[in-house]
């Protein structure tokens, strides 16, 4: 029985997460879980999985469950996670947090040589060094929900030293039909069509201007230990193929199939065995796949400053376009005004140097602050 | 230094091989090796590799080059071929035979639990499940050397329990593009024209009837212990992917590349690692797949015969393919007259049983002379 810590249990991983472990209860046991705001799900979450530990995000809901359900340890707040993070038991963390607030949960697992299972995104791009510093510490994995790492990883199966490159797809975003002259004049409403995924307002805008793209090239290099020149981006709308690896003997293996987060998250679960999914069969037809141009998509190139200057880097491109993203859909900005947020921001926090998760969160903080100032209030 | 034993070493598969140790002199060593008729290549074989060992197939050949080469042991024949594999201590016998004659090596080499890197294809065809039972008691593997098996295998690295199906791709032969109806007059001009690879006679006749895809089912069902059905074939007329798995939890692997057998054949040389190889980065486009029709091409199914009545069917699909193919190169049968022999002869012996590689070799006998009684001399 592999007792989990989930982080996020309300999300759409999260929840996507819950319906892994009711099919698996043989092997999966909900230890503990946090939600934020959004309690409502908790009386249904507690019937099917009695957990040992919950976490919630404001006092006033600690105080109200705490009375209902006295046999439950209750936990709250930003503190309340770590706590259950660098106290409880678990065999393995689950981080489906969203948002900086997911990376000091990871750096504190890692701390102790927990495996985590990581949906969130921030931790492997703001803080992916100080990460690869204590898993090699402390002798523990990183286990990868996303569907584009997730399939590298399934690719590699332990063959991390003989990768030639990396192939990621991209779908390309709301904009992929778009020259650059066509970004000038675009609005919120259009940025939010994307083509192939429904999925939340940030990361639909973070597709358009490829900078999610740009993040997952980062925590490439940093998950599989690559330089920049060993990844490549192709253009593939129809999200089928997850991603690709070429190795040193010249072979390629493509992970594709079902767009179900199931899969890699079970993966990450249940690694390095699989376990069934009710799937149908996968009905395989024709795959478009084009080049990718790196002008029309200049936010790509910016995973290179990584690779030259450190991850703290990732923490800066991350904290801007948080920023960015928020003016442009309070429609304070204009599309294209997002990534030159950007480049102005990483350009001018480029002599940063990091070493601590305080001196990260300081940076974080400060990055946001000089970004805002480029929005007005 | 793994030490190699080669037969079949002047052969397509063979020559590749050597340029393969070639390359990685510090890590393989051609021990011994065998050719047939193609004594030619042997003075700059012996130059480059300077193999303890070496068989040829007359006797003739064999008293000239060991009053030549005195310094090296040489065998000839059948009996020289089973000599070596049965009594020289090698690391691993690479199988590169073509035809029934190299079945017995295979048997003979994991009898002694020695592991094969297979590219004799009739090995597993038609005795198979000997293979399996000797590789159980003698605790060896098959490394397979072709690329559809070979690309299975890389997709699966260990994961052989965890398989939903089996995907492999058919370029559809020289054919593809004909229904039933106009394969009556087909002649064996357009027969050996194939669309996307430069094979032998034998090979290209048996890619336009897809009896070779009939014989990779039967390989497949026997080395990854399938049911047949767990194997799908799809037209790829491409013949980039080389194929797929799909695992229970519905993830799919591809392996794809270079049409370049060197891959496959170093992948079971240096298995479980790679090596690399020195190919450009591949380019990625487009790729077509469309769903296959078994009316079409009704030889696929008698796969199932070997599911239903043990893998001596293979043997018996085997010999009458080899006696039609010939017919039909010959112009004493039409094309369609292949298709028709080999379904009335596995028909006319559907009640065989086998348990040993004497009453195998004798079925094999059998067979050849009932279809032959098809064709006429």
């Amino acid at each position: 029985m592999k007792n989990l810590l989930l982080l996020g249990a309300s999300g759409s991983i999260g929840s996507q997460t819950l319906d892994v472990v009711k099919n698996h209860q043989e092997l999966f046991n909900i230890y503990g879980l946090s939600v934020g705001l959004n309690i409502e799900v908790l009386p249904k979450i507690i019937r099917d999985f009695q957990p040992k530990h919950i976490c919630v995000g404001e006092y006033s809901d600690y105080q109200q469950f705490l009375a209902k359900y006295p046999d439950i340890i209750w936990h709250y707040g930003d503190v309340g996670l770590i706590e259950m993070v660098a106290l409880l038991e678990y065999d393995l963390l689950v981080n489906a947090l969203l948002g900086f607030v997911g990376v000091k949960p990871t750096l504190e697992a890692i701390k102790r040589g927990k495996n985590v299972a990581l949906a969130n995104k921030e931790s492997m791009v703001t803080a992916g060094r100080l990460i690869n510093r204590f898993k090699e510490e402390n002798n523990c994995e990183i286990y990868p929900i996303d569907s584009e790492h997730s399939a590298i990883w399934q690719c590699l199966n332990n063959n991390d030293d003989q990768i030639k490159r990396i192939i990621l797809t991209a779908s390309g975003g709301s904009f992929r039909d778009y020259g650059r002259d066509d970004l000038v004049k675009v609005k919120v409403q259009d940025a939010l069509k994307h083509p192939t995924w429904t999925m939340g307002q940030k990361i639909t805008i973070d597709s358009a201007t490829m900078i999610n793209k740009c993040f997952e090239i980062i925590e490439a290099l940093i998950l599989f230990n690559l330089r920049f020149e060993q990844i490549s981006v192709i253009l593939h709308p129809q999200s089928i193929v997850h991603s690709l690896v070429e190795f040193n003997d010249g072979a390629l293996l493509a992970q594709l199939g079902h767009a179900d987060m199931r899969i890699p998250i079970q993966y990450a679960l249940s690694y390095p065995t699989r376990l069934s999914l009710d799937l149908p069969l996968f009905e395989l037809s024709d795959l478009k796949f084009s080049k990718i141009d790196y002008n029309r998509y200049p936010l790509l190139n910016l995973a290179k400053t990584v690779d030259e200057r450190g991850d703290y880097m990732g923490c800066i491109i991350n904290a801007a376009d948080e920023v960015a993203v928020k003016g442009f859909l309070h429609e304070k900005i204009s599309f294209l005004k997002i990534e030159e947020i950007i480049f102005e921001t990483v350009e001018y926090f480029k002599e940063a140097k990091i070493e601590t998760y305080e001196e990260l969160e300081n940076l974080d903080k400060e990055v946001r602050l000089y970004s805002q100032t480029w929005i007005g209030d």
